[in-house]
């Protein structure tokens, strides 16, 4: 949402203002480039809730000794094409970035391969290492638990994540990218609503008075937030966390939840190597094929258009590469005090 | 939904019959009694639609030739711990368990399996073989392809699939098993609200007027059923069945949409052995620590019960062995007649 409060920051400027603020707070200078690359790249790709909007809270996370900045993720147990890593409450970032790597190279090994990853810190945006796979030609899926923050089917009390899950494929020279979490809507989202006050385009959960509700400050009251599908992305959700726990051997929600702050998550990132299935291209063209026909789409009316997950953000990413990336001037003075 | 019109018939007579006729319509008699154990496990599981309601459909698929009841799968070409196999139109539910045999196979020996398996048919209810590995002490997740019958978000036309998803791992001596459908409600289950002159419990898909209704009959008559979390959902199914027809060299959606009838459909199956990755017992405690948790919920109202994925198919299918398996006495006669 862009007015007066909103400032245009080149894609540079930003990055170098984070990898000053990393090296700042104790980061070698090869890891705070890699991570200052993400947290700019999430925010040229309009992702700005988990771009230069997290950063400040990253940055605590540091401070108060959350995330160790030192920490390298090692290898726990390997057992063919599947390895479990200790992420060593290393920030989050890195260590997915890791994995992603490893598990393409389990991948090229054996068709496909699973990382799964324990003991980490949040990885911000899972979109970020389902195009880091993808555009390298692989075909990804990865998914986190989370803190508690969504209520099971007819609970109100949260006792599951919103456990994004993320898949990713290689398209043209981009990459199709579908990321989801399992609640209908993020907090930030709905806290951005409120404060434009105004309504959700549907139902994103309960409020106290157990009605189904599209106003956002009656959820962020009663915390109960809708899980997509209802009682079906409450499942998903809860079979999300346990893989995640036990492929992992990490905590699972319930155990995270027991800290009031989201530290120590379980990851899972799985990996196919498409070339070793058929012809690359003959695969390209597949792929092709299908969201050529899912464009055909008859739209609702003539202003819809029918986009594949992923797409809008090319748009963005150009949009902001050219023209700086929209930052609340708040959000932007914090940065720079930081 | 019982009432004058449903009768209960045995297990082991339901399963009898359909032997009876598999027999009758070219079955070996192996493969007829592990097709005819897969239709009887659905209806005593409560799954009637994949069970007894949908035997008449297999019989007649068999009948116009969709369905060569000779066919056996064969492997087309192996990647390591991915395999892509050739369903050569065999039985679903056949081809559906010899790939799950095959995936935990492969899983033993790489810690994680795939086996992708296009030119198959319908494998009715997909959580047959979550419960097939998960009973065997696995981590299994698949997902089938499915004909074109739920739109793209913001579209009219059904360019997706409802492409349901199972999630399955071991718990206690049995399995918790997620079997989801795209789609908010699945067709049948519209259609029997609709003659019950009932109202979905929340909106299943827009009428004509482009408005979300709770109206089963206008859901059907316009055909615009609703994904799970709307935009989500959607972006789920197209994912799904790119990653169906890429990994099986088999058909997508739009071109199994091609034919009128849903023939030659794409599956993936992936498996953990989750053996591999610690101690058995100790996962076990893990999966048992998240249920706990769960199911400790804070409940709406003291009648809601918090359930996990599979839990209610335990309970009907103690009492559906005990009593009988409901079935429309129709639909019964139907059957006898085959």
């Amino acid at each position: 949402m862009e007015d007066f409060n909103t400032i245009r920051i080149p894609a540079s400027q930003m990055e170098a203002e984070f990898f000053r603020i990393l090296l700042k707070h104790g980061f070698h200078e090869d890891k705070a480039r890699i991570c200052a690359s993400v947290f700019t790249g999430n925010s040229v790709d309009g992702v700005l809730s988990h771009g230069v909007n997290r950063f400040p809270r990253f940055i605590k996370y540091i401070v108060n000794g959350f995330i160790d900045v030192d920490s390298e993720p090692e290898l726990v147990h390997s057992a063919g094409a599947v390895e479990q890593w200790n992420g060593n409450l290393g920030p989050g970032p890195l260590n997915a970035i890791k994995c992603t790597e490893r598990v393409m190279e389990l991948a090229r090994n054996s068709g496909i391969g699973c990382v799964a990853l324990g003991n980490t810190n949040h990885w911000m945006r899972g979109g970020t290492y389902g195009w880091q796979a993808a555009k390298k030609g692989f075909v990804f899926i990865g998914w986190t638990n989370t803190i508690g923050n969504m209520p099971a089917w007819g609970a109100i009390d949260s006792k599951l994540g919103n456990n994004p899950l993320v898949i990713a494929v290689p398209f043209e020279d981009e990459a199709i990218v579908l990321d989801m979490a399992m609640s209908q809507y993020s907090y930030g989202r709905m806290e951005m609503k409120m404060l434009e006050h105004s309504m959700l385009d549907f139902p994103g959960g309960y409020n106290t008075s157990n009605e189904l509700t599209c106003d956002p400050a009656e959820i962020l009251d009663s915390n109960r937030v809708l899980p997509i599908g209802f009682w079906k992305g409450a499942g998903l959700s809860l079979l999300l966390d346990i893989l995640s726990a036990i492929l992992s051997g990490g905590l699972s929600t319930g155990q995270i939840s027991k800290s009031q702050e989201e530290v120590g998550v379980s990851q899972v990132f799985v990996a196919f190597d498409i070339r070793k299935l058929g012809n690359f291209p003959a695969i390209q063209n597949t792929i092709s094929g299908i969201i050529n026909d899912y464009k055909n789409s008859v739209p609702v009316d003539k202003q819809t258009t029918i986009r594949y997950p992923g797409e809008r953000i090319l748009q963005t990413r150009v949009a902001n590469l050219r023209d700086g990336i929209p930052v609340n001037s708040g959000v932007w003075d914090e940065i720079l005090s930081l």
